[in-house]
């Protein structure tokens, strides 16, 4: 106890360190706003007018977390990456019903309130919202000591995006047929990070500096690879209504995800040889020793995003998103049943 | 190692368990629901139509956390109650800018997957939900075990809510000479709860099932009473164009939040004098020997909203919050200034 008497800054509590960490990313934040943003940082709730001209809209929100990818960051003393991951996770979840963005809000849990790391977590979360045309509008930062450790924090993000009603993709447009098209990953994304953990750093028993197997990476930056966006390559294809149906592939692999967005009495016959996951999936694979089938239902195993298109868009969609930059890869095809087939 | 290779499970991670508890939740959470709610569970994003007959439609948002209040729960044990407190909390954010709630989603993070808790949980966010009307569209239950320890977790929360663009309460139908009314709290809600159980747990040497004095309950019943909402007796003054402003009072007590509300070169003079603050508050302020405007900065004092009325009508607000079953107290006025002055 403080001489005279507790305060809330001698119970661990810093209300000014919160207020300056926040200050200091208005600039940051406003950019991320536009016209329909009504609110200041600093009002109760923020403000966002529905936009204009949406025949029907309807509004797709998700809450997602970012896991314990938060540990590599920890290690790695790295922490501008992780909230681009968990807003580029927010935005890949509600593409796949046909939404795009309209804002986010983050929630920010720590044990101190280290300025620095709030300010470079919460830089990337606006980064991404900058890249994906979606405003930041508004957050918690919770400081909680005996929570948390003192340089740890948990982060997680809400994010509320729009469709016509008549566009949302809710697999009935999918068809007996369709082609599924593969997106590339861009490493773990979010997902089994405490199994990759385990292996990693327990059992090959490799730092955080270290140079990971086959890869002339550090681990730290291989495990951090920001989780992408494909609302860029997406959008347009959307638009043009050239899609049937997306699948977010994220815990659970392929066969947990692309079922999700299948009519009933419909499923996938997927080859994974059409495809060669990357080195890292590999690495993961032999040095934990981890059954194949267990690895495609952990990981993404380098497929992020799985479209399905009709048989004759196929080769324009793929045509399309090569133009993009992109390197779509066809992996299997609709049929009746149900679930993930392996051709294999 | 688990004899023949990793698996998921192995390395602390059950992805049954989760979906079981989703499961069992499946009933309440659809009660929740309403014709707006075109997704089920299990969607990549929820799905919310937005209301039609609403001029000028604006979305009102929040994310908030229940802070170390969880701490009280997990020493008592009981679960059911923080998750009403979160989304109650989340309610009344959104209701001071004139909003009324359309959808929820949580995000609850865990180190072990204990169905039981999970399930208590998240049945107190439904059951919130349900009586703010309020659609539990989605969430987000993470496992993270390494990080939360297994008994533990962080819970967290989002609201959308919506309000015609001419009656956000945005402060600038607030004048000088306006009256503020307040009404009670139901205990500490979810603020200053780390001093709170510094002076209680650590200070006084109380444990959860002592009585607190001067109160003939449990510790942990007096430190888990449900932060309340205040939509039900609000919600009909708001349209009826009654209130000029609403301040819900949480961390930063009075003087944090009242000003938030008011325009530039308005102020607010409040008379301690006027209410009584409850035992709770006097046992806390004298135990830890804390000084009596740091208590009025942490705590609410009493008071868990402020509303802000014209001086013609206070009266009939007052008597129709009394018909409401309320409790109101004219606490002060708005004067030329800023921020709050203790008129005692």
């Amino acid at each position: 106890m403080a001489e005279g008497g507790w305060s809330y800054r001698d119970a661990g509590v810093d209300l000014d360190a919160a207020e300056r960490a926040k200050e200091g990313l208005r600039g940051l934040v406003a950019r991320t706003r536009d016209a329909h943003t009504l609110s200041g940082l600093g009002s109760f709730g923020g403000l966002y007018a529905v936009p204009d001209g949406v025949e029907g809209p309807v509004l797709v929100s998700s809450a997602d977390g970012v896991g314990t990818k938060l540990k590599v960051a920890f290690l790695a003393g790295r922490h501008d990456t992780v909230g681009q991951c968990l807003v580029n996770h927010c935005v890949n979840d509600i593409l796949v019903q046909g939404a795009r963005p309209l804002f986010f809000l983050d929630y920010l849990a720590t044990g101190a309130m280290d300025e620095t790391v709030v300010t470079d977590v919460v830089a990337g979360v606006a980064t991404a919202c900058l890249e994906n045309r979606c405003a930041l509008l508004g957050g918690e930062t919770a400081q909680m000591p005996d929570f948390y450790a003192d340089d740890e924090y948990d982060l997680a993000g809400f994010i509320v995006g729009i469709v016509e009603r008549e566009r949302i993709l809710d697999g009935s447009r999918v068809r007996d047929g369709d082609v599924v098209i593969a997106l590339p990953s861009s490493g773990l994304h979010t997902n089994g990070y405490t199994l990759a953990r385990r292996i990693v750093f327990d059992h090959m028993g490799l730092r955080v500096d270290d140079e990971f197997p086959e890869l002339e990476r550090s681990v730290g930056d291989v495990l951090l690879d920001v989780h992408r966006s494909y609302l860029p390559p997406l959008w347009p294809l959307l638009e043009d209504d050239l899609l049937h149906g997306l699948a977010h592939i994220t815990g659970g692999g392929i066969p947990g995800n692309l079922p999700r967005v299948l009519p009933e009495g419909l499923g996938a016959s997927i080859d994974r040889t059409a495809w060669t996951p990357p080195a890292l999936f590999r690495v993961l694979e032999r040095a934990g020793g981890v059954d194949r089938d267990e690895m495609y239902r952990v990981f993404n195993m380098g497929v992020g995003m799985a479209l399905v298109v009709a048989a004759d868009k196929a080769d324009a969609v793929r045509t399309r998103l090569e133009a993009a930059g992109e390197e779509p890869r066809v992996i299997g095809s609709i049929m009746r049943g149900d679930g993930v087939a392996w051709s294999d």
